[in-house]
């Protein structure tokens, strides 16, 4: 009996979906703030000049999170009895342990103690950085993704035409420019792939200056391309933004009705 | 009889217009997966550092992508018969091979084959990448463009009017900049079709990084020319994707009428 | 009698405003051909590797061009009588003699014969480029032109605001970066004015590349000024956009009437 | 009596919220010139350049604008006994003196005459650009400021969520580069901090050219990072745009409607 009002109580602190009140319980604020230390530890470990010398630390650091994820997984299997439904608890928690996010989380817990058993494992390390797509789960967020992708989907036929669109583009003016400088720059410009490094890099008009034209000819159509292509490449990212701003929208507005419709 | 029917059943695969069903048949589907990868073969193909070791291969997928587009041109000429209309066989045809899409596909056909008598030509082998051009006329992408198209059309005089304002805008920036750092930088201001690339790639905020203004005067210059053109130069972009959001939204709660219109 | 139809045809074909139907007049036309024509010869000309060899055609060029301005001119200036008002046709005359496009026009005549004069003048050559001007007075460019200067206007305020937030914060990320980065690379960011230049070039978005930050310190900074600063900048420019926009579609939809409006 | 008169008098010029006109009091006109005045001043000083062989000069301008500032702030001090409320003289002048835009006047006018005592204190001189911060406190601007942090806040939400996918896109790409390129450019990706410098400048399309990927790998995901990245960048931007273009509406039709709304 005590034992399962606990078991209960935790369930209610650890499950969003259990919650009534806005916002996150206590003990999910703090997951969520220990998932940001640990995601930031993580980067910052990366640094060599930053770690030298606090080796020990970032060690400790690294256990010490993975110790707490570990719990946290553990606490999470045991209450996962306490999710609705009529099947037994064992089964309630092999539902929990194949779900994505457990699956996640397993990972990331067993690659913070991979160095126990396999000496330095550089590249497992950065597993923990797939921690921080567990924050999507939590609370208003899930909401707003889910409404986010709903609306991206509602308009995949806009994104799909202009994309292709785009893309269309991009080859054409990667293949010009092939033709043009392809015989005088042939590291930057003596292929299609290469030459396509060139049109993403401009049409997104990041232009980093290490592929550009040097002839007057490849100036004139990379001139020509660049001003017809920058407003084609403006198109995706126009219908994304419209679509996510209805999302946005749609959430703001639909549940907690806290704001009247300008129109 | 038996090859009249054979015949009209490869025309309805063959023909978009004449499919009542939504999407594509699936010889269609086919034809739109080989073109693709015929391009994308076409594009790698150009990359020497891929190709190395491998030229059979693709030499081998040249000739069979030629192949099958030489047997779709011949269908397409042979089913041509059935398109609708009071004229002889023979005449309809004679009007499939004038229309513009089937010497674009012919012209491909012909380029894939044409190492085989002229030796490598290697600029023939581009003409492959017009194809490309082909997936536009296939299904609802036909629609979409045909959309965009007259969009643009309707704004024809605002995308005039802002574009003759922008290029207006660049000349004057370039001919600043000529006079002011003309006499320090002769490579790159030495005229103003030289500063016109510079102007281009400014305006665009692409900024390579090959040409800019050095002196305080010509830094002056170009900031308040950077400043204000960034804004020129974001109207006729905003136009088109104004004239396409349009078209889009025509085209998809238009015909099919799924979604209901927001306002 | 015969000279005054004469000269009233004549003020027909020149004058935009006389012009009852739709579009240019052919005289006006073809003077909008020859304008575009001396202004792409003023800026080829610039260019020595174009030039050489052909100096005896350019020279030509900019003589016809000046003769048929100064003919131009004359003529304007001759059936300036026949504009409308009670005054005497020399007063008239006299009014047209004053007008800024009259003065940009004599300027430009003068300027194609300064040779013949001075010597090779080349900083006056230059002034040939201002007749581009003119071409805002034609038609329905110049109806156009005054709409968006009205948009403009009727919007100062919020663009004034906005102009001055993004100088603001220029300034701000310029100061910063000079505190920063001063001591390092005294040549780049040195004081603020030289930061400057970093700023506009950074939240214009352009970043050509010869000034960035190369300290940990400045770089923290700067991607929290580029992230900042990239949609303050974006105000003032969406402002205009919006402006314009208005301003096109009022021009569109209000005197001709041959679209219907969509809401 | 007599100097009641004048206190009330200088109150109603220099007290922004006293007045009943629009815009500024004369008085408060000459002070905005002023700060202008002095802000270009502290910012022409720090490039050696133009100081050079003027330093009496600017010196003479740093304690002209000093005593300057200095009367306006006891003349404030002095004219707070006027504000509405029924506390004594004195309790005024002190909440005058705590208030946030009368500390920073304060630390303006020490620092311009801290060199007296302090010999040559650069880094205090930069207070005085602190100055212009006061702008935002006169007349219409102040509102226009207020409205605009108003209708961020009512949007705290999207911007959150949408400036928290942006950052997770951002960690998400330079851990790709870091992986990528890492072992090849350990300067520019040898960790996750530098390699976010990278993102950074990628996704905000300005592109220094100091950090890019030069391996096929790395360009082929920076490729993907930047043409899916610019869009989720213009999110945040895009949304405090609308929000800056709600406030500004609302701010003109509102208080004066001198204008009809369009809708």
């Amino acid at each position: 009996m005590d034992g399962s009002r606990l078991r209960h109580n935790i369930w209610m602190l650890l499950e969003p979906r259990a919650r009534r009140a806005r916002g996150l319980s206590w003990l999910n604020l703090c997951l969520l703030l220990i998932i940001i230390l640990a995601t930031v530890a993580a980067i910052i470990e990366t640094e060599p000049l930053i770690v030298r010398g606090h080796q020990r630390l970032f060690s400790a650091m690294q256990y010490g999170f993975g110790a707490i994820f570990a719990v946290e997984y553990l606490a999470r299997f045991w209450v996962a009895a306490e999710n609705p439904g009529k099947e037994s608890n064992w089964i309630k928690r092999w539902r929990f342990v194949r779900s994505l996010s457990a699956i996640i989380d397993l990972v990331v817990v067993l690659a913070a103690f991979a160095p126990l058993i396999a000496g330095d494992v550089a590249s497992l390390r950065m597993l923990r950085l797939i921690r921080i797509l567990g924050l999507a789960r939590l609370g208003k967020l899930s909401a707003a993704v889910h409404g986010i992708s709903a609306a991206v989907y509602s308009r995949r036929f806009e994104l799909g035409v202009t994309a292709g669109i785009a893309v269309m583009f991009m080859v054409f003016g990667a293949t010009l420019l092939y033709w043009i400088e392809g015989g005088i720059q042939a590291e930057q410009f003596g292929s299609i792939p290469r030459a396509m490094w060139w049109a993403v890099i401009t049409m997104t008009t990041i232009g980093y200056g290490d592929t550009y034209p040097i002839t007057a000819a490849g100036k004139f159509a990379a001139a020509f391309i660049a001003l017809s292509g920058v407003g084609l490449i403006a198109m995706p990212t126009g219908i994304l933004a419209a679509a996510f701003s209805d999302a946005m929208q749609a959430h703001h507005h639909g549940p907690h009705g806290e704001e009247v419709e300008l129109d």
